[in-house]
């Protein structure tokens, strides 16, 4: 294990943090809040911290292997997310430091699950804070390092593959920076689109720009206690589920269906299949609704859309109380976050891709039962897929199971009943932020215990960094065997 | 596919069912029931179609194959259970059609998930007929054929293989019908053993017999309501706990602890992490009932390794009331059921070596990702497991899970809570018969609607059988293809 580089990718993380805390201080002045010394402080000590990390001396031979990859990987996104917590403790709008970390954490993760009970009387240096985390761990601050600072050295590809989602990784352009350029270049249009779409639909700049953040992030935060659903407004709804629901596809086949022309988003594969599930789920929630829910036709199936999409993606906004709704429409949202959107793109879950890769292989095993001797290719986008990625993306479902059930098991121990405990984990290992019954929208997640919080943070890093970064760090084997 | 062989195998298990059926016949007229003449009408049927489906002749090429195999298992226990819903629909103890076909898919299944709310006011012959059902249904109806008519065909081991549970089929002496005579020597005398223990520690003959069967199959029917809590004795208890771990044990592992004298039971890999699975959830579980649930601790002890054995074995027995527990215990026997007891046992759910050889796997899929090139073999008992194997588990896995889901969906149609919806699909999948909050023991399966019922039948199906065989079943391929 090669400590130098991991000490100076976390140095570099944690400097363009304490670059970052700079715009929310800046805003709270020009608000004339009182936070502009917490975010100063914290910036200050973050870009400190950096500044001694990145000083550790490298040597020649210095190369990240994919293990280092994965390490810093997780290593930074721990870091990030303690420092992230700072503004909000010193901010004392968080009672202890546990919540603080838990807003941070799914901050950073773009969980979207949230302590505040009253968003609105929260400062907005605060709440443009909240909304920025996601952002930036949207498309992920390994990413973004990698897009300002190309230079890192022979393996930076490995950091791209060990943060960004989904079972098959590509790379858009051979050269690491120009991927990453690319896609924070993706991402940064679609929410400047957002941005200016909300303001025409006559939200305020302030209110637009944080929740464009939230929505192209896939992360929920909103600046409203009520989520959307306070601006009441139609086109507003309708403009956030268009924008959640474009998150939620693959950057790499936007930037083809932007760049070529020869390709079409709709005979892309996953786009395709992610699209059937948003309609067919949108049909079954609007009709449940309709029939059992007292809602009419048309406000039964544009909640449905909005709140079909939000979970779908994993942001988790909500424009109306789904914990009012029967309880098939509900358990339809878990499954929906649970399996999330499509892989490389900013949403969470076990993502689409892997979904239609396992319902094949079933098939496929099917097939061999009947006919023992054929053996078949498994192609995606007409590229054979690896044995090895097969195998990634069983054992991943595994791993993504087990740890469901753990805790679920654990922060059961609080005494709540399934629909709280299962539906809270799935929102946070999924980073949807959807919980359901006590935790649901007229609750919070307030009502768990600190033990619990803590387990709950250890679960939305692990679904944003699909898992097996974090099980490597844990493992003894990694770090001492050559 | 071969129908004419299929009609052979159906017509024999058929024909021994109408003989099964008149041992319950007999013990209505023994205790003066007026039931006779419904075990004797469908008896009658039974072995007329019996007859009727063996007279199609055979042609002499004709053999068996896996995919004969599996159509065969999956079909034989459809027609096993619809026909051995005709005496509880005849005796008018059931209201309707589908409360007998789920009372009797709950007992060829082990399920032992009831609809009878006041047992004890049924007539000893359908109690007995019940039990009789999980007795056969546990070591597998064809097995028995197998063990009672051997000259089937070259391809009977195909059935063996279709019908016995866990990833890895071994037979235990070359010849099938060896095996299979094997199997039940073992499943017999396990059962003869606990009749005289029972009827030792003081329960009535009949009650030792019925409450014997339900064990050894693991599968939970009992004659009283309140179950095995009704004796209010703890020597029954320990006795039906001992062996109710005993029937989840590897049959195999049993045979060679009994035959070979150098074989030992405690190092044989699954019987030892069961036994800690077992002890460990004991332990934890008495904790939580001491500390929170208002236990003393040899009260709490007891009542949690019954509840504990009862679960991790899936028989579904109660002694206590744990739908009074707090929830951590009760997740604790939610998750145990879902893992089950070991590979082939009579017990159901996930089974213990599967899950072995997943984390093994998963464990194994870390070491890749720090050193790419190093190759492992994995080995169980110190063999091979082939990769085709792996692939096989980590599917299954995925068909479990996705059943699992599917099926919680579907029934949250009733709109019950996650608790009730959830654990009832784990109770009926994994055939351990313990359901929560409103299924719970103090509740019955009759809070779902009919569809609901047939959807639980088909779970428990799908969970006896292991899923392919009935996906074998659905998929067209199967049928047509040569």
């Amino acid at each position: 294990m090669n400590i130098r580089m991991i000490c100076r990718v976390l140095g570099l993380i944690v400097s363009i943090e304490g670059g970052c805390m700079m715009i929310p201080a800046i805003i709270s002045l020009v608000y004339w809040e009182h936070d502009a010394m917490s975010f100063f402080t914290s910036g200050a000590l973050c870009c400190m911290l950096g500044l001694v990390l990145s000083c550790v001396p490298l040597q020649s031979k210095d190369r990240l292997q994919l293990r280092e990859g994965f390490m810093a990987v997780s290593l930074s996104w721990i870091v990030l997310s303690v420092l992230g917590a700072l503004p909000y403790f010193m901010s004392g709008y968080f009672l202890s430091p546990v919540d603080a970390l838990f807003e941070s954490f799914s901050g950073f993760t773009t969980t979207g699950a949230t302590l505040l009970t009253d968003v609105e009387a929260a400062p907005k240096s605060i709440l443009f804070w909240r909304s920025f985390t996601q952002w930036l761990g949207g498309m992920g601050v390994l990413v973004l390092m990698l897009a300002l600072l190309p230079k890192l050295g022979a393996g930076s590809t490995f950091l791209l593959q060990a943060e960004s989602p989904g079972a098959i990784k590509t790379k858009l352009v051979p050269r690491v920076g120009e991927t990453a350029k690319i896609l924070y270049a993706i991402y940064i249009i679609l929410t400047v689109a957002e941005i200016l779409c909300l303001r025409i639909a006559g939200m305020p700049w302030y209110d637009s720009t944080v929740n464009a953040m939230s929505t192209v992030a896939t992360g929920g935060f909103s600046c409203r206690s009520a989520s959307i659903g306070a601006y009441n407004s139609t086109a507003i709804c309708l403009i956030v589920s268009l924008f959640m629901i474009l998150s939620a596809l693959n950057f790499s086949a936007l930037y083809c269906a932007l760049v070529k022309r020869s390709f079409n988003l709709l005979k892309h594969g996953e786009t395709r299949i992610y699209c059937i599930v948003l309609l067919s789920s949108t049909a079954l929630i609007t009709a449940d609704l309709v029939l059992r829910g007292g809602y009419d036709l048309t406000g039964g199936a544009s909640t449905a859309l909005f709140q079909v999409a939000s979970a779908s993606s994993t942001t988790g906004f909500t424009s109306a109380d789904y914990s009012l709704w029967p309880a098939f429409s509900q358990r339809i949202l878990l499954l929906l976050m649970l399996v999330g959107g499509c892989a490389g793109s900013t949403s969470g879950g076990l993502k689409m891709q892997r979904m239609i890769l396992l319902v094949r292989l079933l098939k496929a095993h099917l097939q061999r039962m009947i006919h023992p001797r054929v053996v078949r290719v498994l192609c995606v986008d007409g590229h054979r897929v690896e044995d090895q990625v097969l195998s990634g993306v069983k054992l991943y479902f595994f791993a993504y199971m087990f740890l469901l059930f753990f805790l679920t098991l654990a922060i059961s121990l609080d005494g709540y009943n399934l629909d709280t405990c299962f539906s809270a984990v799935v929102a946070c290992v999924s980073s949807g932020g959807i919980a359901m019954d006590l935790a649901g929208p007229t609750g919070t997640f307030n009502i768990f215990s600190a033990p619990s919080k803590l387990l709950l943070c250890v679960g939305m890093l692990a679904g944003r960094l699909e898992i097996m970064p974090l099980l490597l760090m844990c493992s003894g084997a990694a770090w001492t065997q050559k």
